[in-house]
C-alpha cells in the first residue's frame, strides 16, 4: 500500500484536500492518504518546517509527503518545486526556504528540482493539485526521482534564529507554541547539555526563577511553571495546567536567557 | 478496497464523524474512509454543494460518497434520500436541492429514490447514521442501486444565481470565499472566453482595475488584485499575500460587474 | 489490516497527530489510523468520555483506539496507563477517571495497567507517543495483554451527575452540547420511559412547555424548541434550525426538570 501524506495551509473548510485526495486515489492504486495537518498558518513557512520536521520524517520506507505551505510562484519570481529523498521517503514541496529548515542538520538528502513539464495547467495557483499528485503517482509506480528533473545541490537558505551560546548564558528564542501554550525553544537538549555540563542554571521569567528539568508537567505545582523536554527534543516551558505563552507573555520570537547560576560561576 | 468519502457540516468536536465511522468499518470489509470537509457551514447547501462538486466527482470508479447537509426531514416535510449513479461513482445524498447544484448540467446521473424501509430508526435526526451507512454498505456488497427504491427523474430544484450577460457585460456574483479570502466568481472560463472573443475587458472593484488574467498569485506585487482562473474553473478575484475577500468588500452574494473595455466598445 | 483510531484533545495545528501516526504506521504493518476527533476540550474528561462512549465502542473486532485526554502524570501523582478489553476491541487509555464513565454499566471488560517498562522516554508529558503507541504494535502483534502488566479490578471512580429520580419528577442536567447547539440530557430513553410509564410529562424552560417527543427536528415549527431521542439514546432539547443552547440559556451543568403533567397527577 503507497501511503501518501498531506501537511498544507489550506485549512479544513474548502474543496482543497478534497480535490487533491481525489486525484491522488484515482492515479495511485491501492493508496492511504493521511493527513498530517491543513491548519498550518497560511505562508508561514517556519511552523510549517516545524510540523513536518517533527511529524513526518519517520513514516515507514516508500511513503511520499506533499508539502504545500506558500508554494505558489510566478513567471519572475519562479519557485522551484522538488522531491527530496531523505530516509527513504520522498517529501514533495517546493524549494521556498522551507525545506532548508526541515532538512537543516540531517543527511544524507537528494534534492531533484521539477522540470515544468510535469505541470498540468498553465495556471500556477494550486501547484498540490496539478503538479504534486502527478509527481506523487510517478513516484509510487517507481519512476527513479533522477528522471523528473536535475539534481540541486543547495536548497535555498532560510535563516533561522538559533540561539547565541556564551560560556555563561544562552540567548535563545521562542520558536513554536503548541495548542496547550506550551512555549518552544530553539535550543536541544543536546546542545544544552553539552553547555551545561554539570554546572547549575537559571531561566528567570516573570518573576519565576526555573532551575530545573521536570520530566512531566505534573513535577510542579498547578499553575506553576516548569521548564522539560519536549517529544521532539527541544526545551519546552510549560504552566502545569495551564497557558505558558499567556500567562508568561511568551510568544514566537520571543528571546530568553539561560544563565549559569551565578553561584556556579563564582566558583 | 472500498472507498467512502464524508462530506458532512457535523463539525469535528462531536461523536458524529466517529459513530459513523464505527458503523461502516464494522459492516463494510475492507474499507477505507476519507474525510472531504466536516467543516461545511450549518445547513448551508450552496456551500456544501460547491465543496461536492470540486473535490468528489473524480475519485475512482466505484467509491462512495455520504453527503450529509441538512437532510432531516419529518413528516409533514418529507425530504427524499436517495443514491444518484454519476460517474460510476455513488452519491448518496438527501434531495433538498443539493444535488440539482451538484449534478448542474452533467450527464448522464441516474437517481434513485431510497425508501424508507432501509431507515434503521424511529428518529430522523440523523439518517447518515440510521440510513446512509446501511445503503452505502448495501452498494458497496454490489446490490443493484436500483433495488433500493425507485427511479427520481426530476431533482428537487435549488435556484442558483447565474450571471446575465450582455453584449457588453456581465453581471456576475460572488457564490465562494475560500480559506486565503480569495473570492469565486459565478462564472465559468470557459463562458468567460466565448462572451469576451479577443475584446479587452474591465473589472473595476474598490478603485482597482482588473484588466488581464493572471497566470499566478505572484504575477502581480504584493497587495495588489488580480483576476485568475481557480483550479476548478471558475473566475477568482484575489490579492497576492492577502485577503481579497476583506479588502475588497467581498461576500458571498456581492454582485460584481465585468464590462468590456469601453475602448473596445467604440470600435 | 489493523484498525487504530484515536481521540485526543491534541487539536490539529500541532506536530501531535502526525508524530503518532508516523510511529504508528512505521510500526504496525498494514495498518490504517483513523481520526475520530482531536478536538476534545482540552483536559476534559467528560466530554472525551462521552465522544468515545458514543462514537467507539462499535468498530469492529480488534480495532485498538488510543485516547489521550489529560494523561499526564508525574513521580509524585502517578497516573496508572491502561488497555481495557471490552466488545473484543482494545481502549488504550489512562485511568485517570475517564474509563471509569467510558465503560459505565458496561460489562465484560477487562482492565490490564501497563507496567512502566514498556514507556519509551524518560519524560512523562507524550504518553500517546512514548508508550500507547508501542502498546498498540505489540497488541497488534497479538501479544496476549496480560502480559502487559497486572489486572486492575476496580477503576479510578469520576463522580458523574445522575439524574435525580422522584416519583412526579425527574431532575436532571445538561451534559453535553454538540456543535448546533443540541442540548443532551443526562437521562437515557430507557430510565425516562421507565419513570413516565404511560403518563404525560411536561418539561418547562425559558416559557416554552414541552410535552411530546418529536421523532425529527423538523416535526415542529421552524425555531420552536423540541424535544427527542438522541442516537445515542439521550433525551435531547433542541430548536428547530437555530442553537437551543445559546437560545434556551442551557449548558454543560444547567440543571433541568422534567415533571409528571399536573393534571395527570390529580388523576
Amino acid at each position: 500500500m503507497q501511503l501518501v501524506t498531506l501537511t498544507t495551509d489550506w485549512g479544513r473548510s474548502d474543496h482543497y484536500v478534497g480535490a487533491v485526495k481525489a486525484k491522488l486515489y484515482s492515479t495511485i492504486n491501492d493508496c492511504q492518504v493521511i493527513d498530517i495537518s491543513h491548519d498550518i498558518k497560511k505562508f508561514d513557512l517556519m511552523e510549517g518546517a516545524f510540523i513536518v520536521r517533527n511529524a513526518c520524517l519517520n513514516f515507514p520506507k516508500n511513503t511520499i509527503h506533499i508539502i504545500d505551505v506558500d508554494c505558489s510562484e510566478s513567471k519572475k519570481k519562479k519557485h522551484q518545486h522538488a522531491v527530496i529523498k531523505y530516509n527513504d521517503q520522498f517529501f514533495i514541496c517546493t524549494d521556498n526556504g522551507m525545506p532548508s529548515i526541515i532538512f537543516e542538520g540531517l543527511s544524507p538528502i537528494k534534492v531533484i528540482g521539477i522540470t515544468e513539464s510535469y505541470q498540468e495547467s498553465s495556471y500556477y495557483t494550486f501547484s498540490a493539485f496539478d503538479l504534486f499528485c502527478k509527481v506523487a503517482a510517478l513516484i509510487s509506480y517507481e519512476t527513479n526521482i533522477e528522471e523528473l528533473g536535475y539534481e540541486i545541490t543547495e536548497l535555498v537558505k532560510k535563516n533561522v534564529l538559533t540561539p547565541i551560546i556564551y560560556p555563561d548564558s544562552i540567548l535563545c528564542t521562542v520558536f513554536h507554541v503548541d495548542g496547550y501554550g506550551n512555549v518552544f525553544l530553539n535550543i536541544t537538549i543536546g546542545e544544552f547539555m553539552k553547555w551545561k555540563e554539570n554546572k547549575k542554571f537559571v531561566i528567570e521569567v516573570e518573576s519565576n526563577k526555573i532551575v530545573s528539568i521536570s520530566h512531566s508537567y505534573d513535577d510542579v505545582k498547578v499553575n506553576d511553571p516548569l521548564l522539560t523536554i519536549s517529544s521532539s527534543g527541544y526545551l519546552e516551558l510549560a504552566i502545569n495546567r495551564s497557558n505558558a505563552s499567556e500567562l508568561l507573555g511568551l510568544k514566537v520570537g520571543t528571546p530568553l536567557a539561560i544563565t549559569i547560576d551565578p553561584k556556579e560561576s563564582q566558583k
